[in-house]
């Protein structure tokens, strides 16, 4: 498990979650949204007051009535609970889906006491079919909210996921919680997965919402799992300010903390998505840099981890470069294949130089071979052309993939 | 097999090949370009006479050195024969990789007593490997030529094919006939895919390469396999024309018979691409109708085949139509869920609808199921939007592609 702090002020709970942050409770039951599910799968995260709120959406046009209705809410100022089913998607559910999504929002805020408006749905799992929205409401009546639920919540919103993910950041007077699902239909730009991430820091909206895009752009939107995305993907930072202390702006001397907090967060959550991906048995980290900018070293690093032909190489433990180097030639990068160095790195951190000055280097296979057997396999690609650098994650492609997404939901 | 006509004038011979046009001959030998390979490697087409040529090449943007060369010839003015080899895709070569690129060249054009530069090179196969030079020198010069030596030529350029892909038409006076190879790294915009047409025909080079491009763009470049592209693909025609007849041009009258003839070849070769796809067990085939526009019809339809969740949806015979949707969703097509329809075709002809206005419908189980069983699935989407209508093809995902993916060069 990763404990390296960032700085020496920036603390890593690996056990902490939503529930860490000051005045956040959550809870979550079984109501049996599949009947074939013997899980925990309605939960709530609240605050006790209302906060900033930010948030960055699935880019898929065919977007599930949850998300549509979230988004509403989350536009129309402070929200104040979140709540979050497994088992069902809710999407290409037409108005009945709608509904359903607003009833959601109707029934917690009820429980809670609060306007319907200062709640966020959000719904994962199967495509095309409705909500049971009876044992749903029942369901939302029951959870008991608590200063240490956040570990049940994360449990709630998994669905194909092995292990909940879950992370807190504390510096200072403020802490950063965050849980995330996800292990399938995972792609740049967000996929089939649901980010909430609290915190107790008051951050002015526009700072909270420029934080949460860096810390996506360079998380989320750089790993891959099958280059699907989902209808439902949410990432969403509720701030509620209990911390107390200033507001944090994009100008005020502790901004850089919370935004360096809140990608720690998101980085690791993504990370704990790869390494739990459907049947993958390695988490491929693709480092680019020499990047004529840092766009196109995100769109190399982004192409290697999605190339079907680089994960299946890895899964073979095959030093295949070449198709890493197809990848990049795949991607809309500028590229010059004189100036591009391609590299394994081993374990205990030596490098395995494959490709350099246009040609292909001679190399110990059996190193090669090495750097490939660890669970991590570390490529690094310099590019040759400038500054720009990216690190992109991706699981490997295995027969255990096509079995799991082949039986999914009939 | 195919057997339909487009119209009463066009025959299809699927016996037929490159050779079929009069004045060309073709053969190969093996020449062990791969030592663990026992097949025909490296092959020749030739035409009596000089040939106007039209291409399409690859996207990647790290060009093999065999298309960098063929690229400078093309573009140089009339070709008169290409010399192609399989198992080594001269791509990563460097300098040595030019040379051996123009070698190739020079020693086919010794052979042929014609110029250099008016010899096509095309390589498949590993990337990063220098291609045998001793080797192939001598296979090129024991080649010999024959105007029957088509199915030869189209057996050369094999790699993981497990048939080779060949076919004519013949309309009046003239015909066309193609070979084409490549059943992995098969995306939209080409992939690791090498298609040679010849026709008798005499062509306006303008116009050949119009016709080019707008039989390439519905027929190869609506094909997906596993969504990575190749540093080598390449698609000509070369038109010698030794059939007589007018000069075709985009407003002759037998511009629409030679534009629809070469439509059918690089289709009926597209379609043979991808049912012979690496470990597929499935041709997937999705028809897009009233889309916005010609390109969105396109895009729809591609994003359909190339979805991860839909190939292992059909490979697994689940009618998991929400897949479908939400790949729709992720293209850049304009889609209204609202107006879109979806729907399996049985082999019967019969249509399963299993989403409309915006909802699920309530459909027959068994009949979807029965739609699924087939090795030809059909996909028909109505996006009830506009005009536009695209089919695209695709294999699905299976635990063979994987075997044969993880294993592949080393």
């Amino acid at each position: 498990m990763e404990t390296v702090t960032l700085n020496d002020k920036l603390e890593i709970l690996l056990d902490g979650s939503v529930t860490t942050p000051r005045g956040f409770t959550a809870g979550a039951v079984h109501v049996g949204v599949r009947t074939d599910w013997d899980k925990l799968d309605v939960g709530i995260v609240a605050s006790e007051v209302p906060c900033v709120a930010a948030a960055t959406y699935t880019r898929n046009r065919v977007p599930g009535a949850s998300l549509v209705v979230s988004k509403q809410h989350i536009a129309a100022g402070p929200v104040q609970a979140v709540v979050a089913n497994a088992g069902c998607a809710n999407a290409a559910t037409g108005k009945q889906g709608m509904g359903d999504a607003a009833e959601m929002c109707r029934l917690t805020a009820k429980k809670l006491g609060i306007d319907s408006e200062a709640v966020v749905v959000a719904s994962t799992g199967v495509i095309g079919a409705y909500l049971p929205m009876g044992r749903i409401g029942l369901g939302i009546e029951k959870i008991e909210l608590s200063a240490d639920g956040g570990l049940d919540f994360a449990k709630a919103i998994m669905t194909t996921d092995t292990r909940p993910k879950h992370i807190a950041v504390r510096h200072g007077g403020w802490s950063i919680g965050g849980v995330v699902k996800g292990v399938g239909m995972i792609h740049p730009n967000m996929a089939t997965m649901l980010c909430f991430v609290t915190t107790d820091a008051a951050v002015a909206q526009p700072f909270l919402q420029a934080s949460l895009k860096e810390a996506v752009d360079s998380s989320f939107n750089m790993i891959d799992v099958d280059s699907d995305t989902s209808p439902d993907d949410i990432a969403l930072v509720m701030a509620n300010g209990l911390a107390g202390g200033d507001e944090l702006h994009e100008l005020h001397v502790g901004a850089g903390a919370f935004a360096a907090g809140l990608k720690h967060v998101c980085t690791h959550l993504a990370k704990a998505m790869v390494a739990d991906a459907e049947g993958a048995s390695k988490v491929i980290q693709a480092t680019v840099t020499g990047a004529a900018s840092l766009g196109d070293a995100r769109l190399a690093a982004r192409e290697i981890i999605r190339s079907v032909g680089v994960k299946t190489a890895i899964y073979g433990l095959d030093p295949n470069w070449g198709r890493i180097l197809s990848a990049i030639g795949n991607s809309e990068a500028a590229v010059d294949e004189y100036r591009t160095k391609l590299s394994f790195l081993g374990p205990d951190g030596s490098e395995v130089c494959v490709f350099r000055d246009g040609a292909p280097m001679s190399y110990d296979a059996a190193k090669a071979k090495a750097c490939l057997e660890p669970r991590d396999v570390m490529i690094r690609v310099d590019m040759g052309l400038g500054e720009g650098a990216a690190t992109a994650w991706g699981s490997d492609l295995t027969e255990e993939f096509v079995r799991l997404n082949s039986v999914y939901t009939t």
